[in-house]
């Protein structure tokens, strides 16, 4: 038997368990591993050494470096994290309703844990800990396959996590890692059926779709993020600009940022010399359409491909459009379904905007970086999911549960 | 470009006109189609003929040309389960939750359409009628894929449909019919994501494993039951009877319908008796472990296969059990996770099989045979889920659709 059918079979068995644990031990599980972390900081930081040498040795890029890299600040942000899981509302267990039937059965349906969640991952050993965190919270166990890159972290990690949960008598099966990082236990993992109930994947485009495509197991697809800012011909300029330097340039590294400008053509010579000014003063690159090249002219010229990239960097391309049909046309042909902004003050145009756009957010004068599981006010979250099927948006710990049917009788069959 | 790539472009786009569309416009294209169907009845029963007379000259077995046959009462029963439909709440539009954040920003969850959903079904030209209606009330295009055994029937169904749409400004687009049965286009239809939201499954197990092992589309895995009757040491035995009757036999060709008895070892001697006797009036077969043998001796012997199979017929396998652990780790390494039932008047035992077994419905007292979209109270559905991602049990029309965050802001930027 191999290392993945090994630990998806503890993990399944695991499961049954941890669905019964009350909120309090679950809480005490995780406070236990918190106070490991903090405590074990020095055995983690070495580990940690390790993969930052062996990566700066294989030529790995510096920000990848970065994302690899734990200090101390980092790792007492692991152990907030865990912290802020604690005080949130544990879901499972909830009926979210119960009615009875004619026949006076009494059916309800009630919050339980998926199962066994795996999570895909690449270089940032922090989502170890994350994960762990939300999956243990709502009673799940988790099977972490994380990049090579980490793989020393992320073995000392999950040997802490492990060690502290024995500490305090909840099962250690609760989460595991896969040892073997070959790109064929990745693959492996994707045909875990017998096990796994959700296998979600956290990285870039080449991951999520490798997943996408060759996953038997259900998949919940994070991530990309190809957003727009449509500015309409009654948007407020000012807000506009201020809306799109966030949108672009207050983390252009992440899902959420803004990759592409849409103009009303009425106002196009209005608000783009002044946003393409603002933008240039953050070192944005600026590609356009050949009228927005005529209004800006040392702008490039932007290919189809433009239009579709998700730049996740100090990049982005601007659109004129004749009205707000040719810019939902646009964004909805262009986008991932993640965020899309409208700025306007017309009550039509924010509602059709709101309606017809097919994304997992859709906002009107307000920045695309706010589609974020703590800045929706769900505390934390596993991942932000960019498909129509069980969670869209930022997923919480309400997104990491099912549900299942209790139904009460005293006798009742079936004419 | 072929038929799939053109109806699945075409789906696409209807997709988004349907998503805008009023209940009352809605329920107006329905009561069409319903009228037209019964309007068009000889041509449907023409069409049928073809199919059911092709089928008699395959060989096709009996049960499954009368699946697939039409007559005059049939077809009135399509038109009134479409009536059905347009006296349900339409879902689409509702805000489950609004919140406004710290920042003022008022962040809501809204219910809204899927997009385009895929159905691959077999021999039941009903389905076509049904499908349709929940997708249309649902705000959401259908692709179907039915047998090659149903095709005239189907195609008829389709052309009818799509008349009657036309008929009150509908987009006709919203449902078409694959008209290509071989094993191949079933096959691209899974890869078609780049069109597709989700595919359903509707059939026996060997279609529904095909789909989950070769979709690249999101899959909700629909149907299979084995299901399972556990009688408690405290059950009420007549009550147990009266049940089991029921679950096995009132009609035995149903996923919810009871393929397995486990019995606890101190009532065995009092129960299985009446119990196989009862059974055996309905002509069932019975096969046990060693144990229930010892008590009914002329029952067969068990194996391991049979604790797995969902007979779909009138034969039940008997398992006798020490203790509620037992009953427990039975049911929950054998089951489909699809219905489940304890009969006991024990307040812990019941409570410990609720929570304990993983299973879309589990019921205390009650037949199994309630796992159904009516007797739920949801009206219709379009099959019952066995997986646990976004639906679980029984889909109604809640079940056919997603959410989208709606975001209003007058200003906001990320600090």
């Amino acid at each position: 038997m191999n290392e993945l059918n090994i630990k998806g079979q503890k993990a399944k068995k695991s499961s049954f368990t941890l669905a019964q644990l009350s909120s309090n031990d679950k809480n005490k599980g995780l406070k236990a591993v918190a106070d490991a972390i903090l405590l074990n900081e020095k055995d983690i930081i070495e580990a940690n050494k390790i993969d930052v040498s062996n990566a700066e040795k294989n030529g790995v890029k510096g920000s990848l470096v970065d994302r690899l890299t734990l200090d101390s600040n980092r790792i007492k942000s692991m152990a907030e994290g865990i912290m802020k899981i604690i005080q949130l509302d544990d879901p499972i267990g909830e009926v979210m309703w119960m009615k009875k039937r004619p026949n006076g059965l009494e059916i309800g349906k009630k919050i339980v844990p998926l199962g066994v969640i795996g999570i895909i991952y690449e270089a940032r050993p922090n989502v170890t800990v994350d994960a762990f965190a939300l999956c243990f919270k709502t009673g799940n166990a988790v099977i972490l396959r994380g990049g090579k890159e980490a793989i020393n972290s992320n073995l000392k990690i999950i040997e802490i996590i492990k060690n502290a949960l024995i500490s305090v008598n909840m099962p250690s099966d609760a989460v595991s890692l896969i040892e073997d990082t070959s790109r064929e236990s990745a693959t492996k993992m994707m045909k875990l059926n017998e096990y796994l109930d959700v296998l979600i994947p956290r990285g870039g485009a080449g991951l999520i779709q490798a997943v996408v495509n060759n996953s038997t197991v259900p998949v919940i697809e994070t991530g990309v993020g190809n957003c727009h800012l449509y500015v309409d011909e009654y948007a407020d300029l000012e807000m506009a600009v201020n809306i799109l330097v966030n949108a672009k340039t207050q983390r252009p590294g992440v899902c959420n940022a803004c990759e592409s400008i849409v103009v009303h053509t009425d106002i196009a010579a209005k608000f783009l010399p002044t946003a393409c000014k603002k933008l240039r003063e953050h070192n944005v690159a600026i590609v356009g359409d050949p009228i927005a090249k005529s209004i800006v002219q040392d702008i490039e010229p932007a290919s189809e491909e433009d239009y579709g990239k998700e730049y996740l960097d100090y990049k982005i391309s601007i659109k004129v459009v004749n009205n707000i049909d040719e810019a939902i046309e646009h964004i909805n042909k262009y986008n991932t379904k993640h965020s899309e902004s409208i700025i306007t003050e017309n009550y039509s145009n924010a509602r059709r905007f709101l309606n017809e756009i097919d994304a997992a957010a859709v906002y009107v004068n307000a920045s695309t970086r706010f589609t974020d599981g703590f800045e929706f006010g769900f505390g934390a979250e596993i991942g932000i999911s960019t498909q129509k099927l069980h969670a869209r948006g930022p997923m919480g710990l309400k997104e990491l549960t099912t549900s299942k049917y209790v139904i009460y009788g005293n006798g009742q069959i079936r004419e």
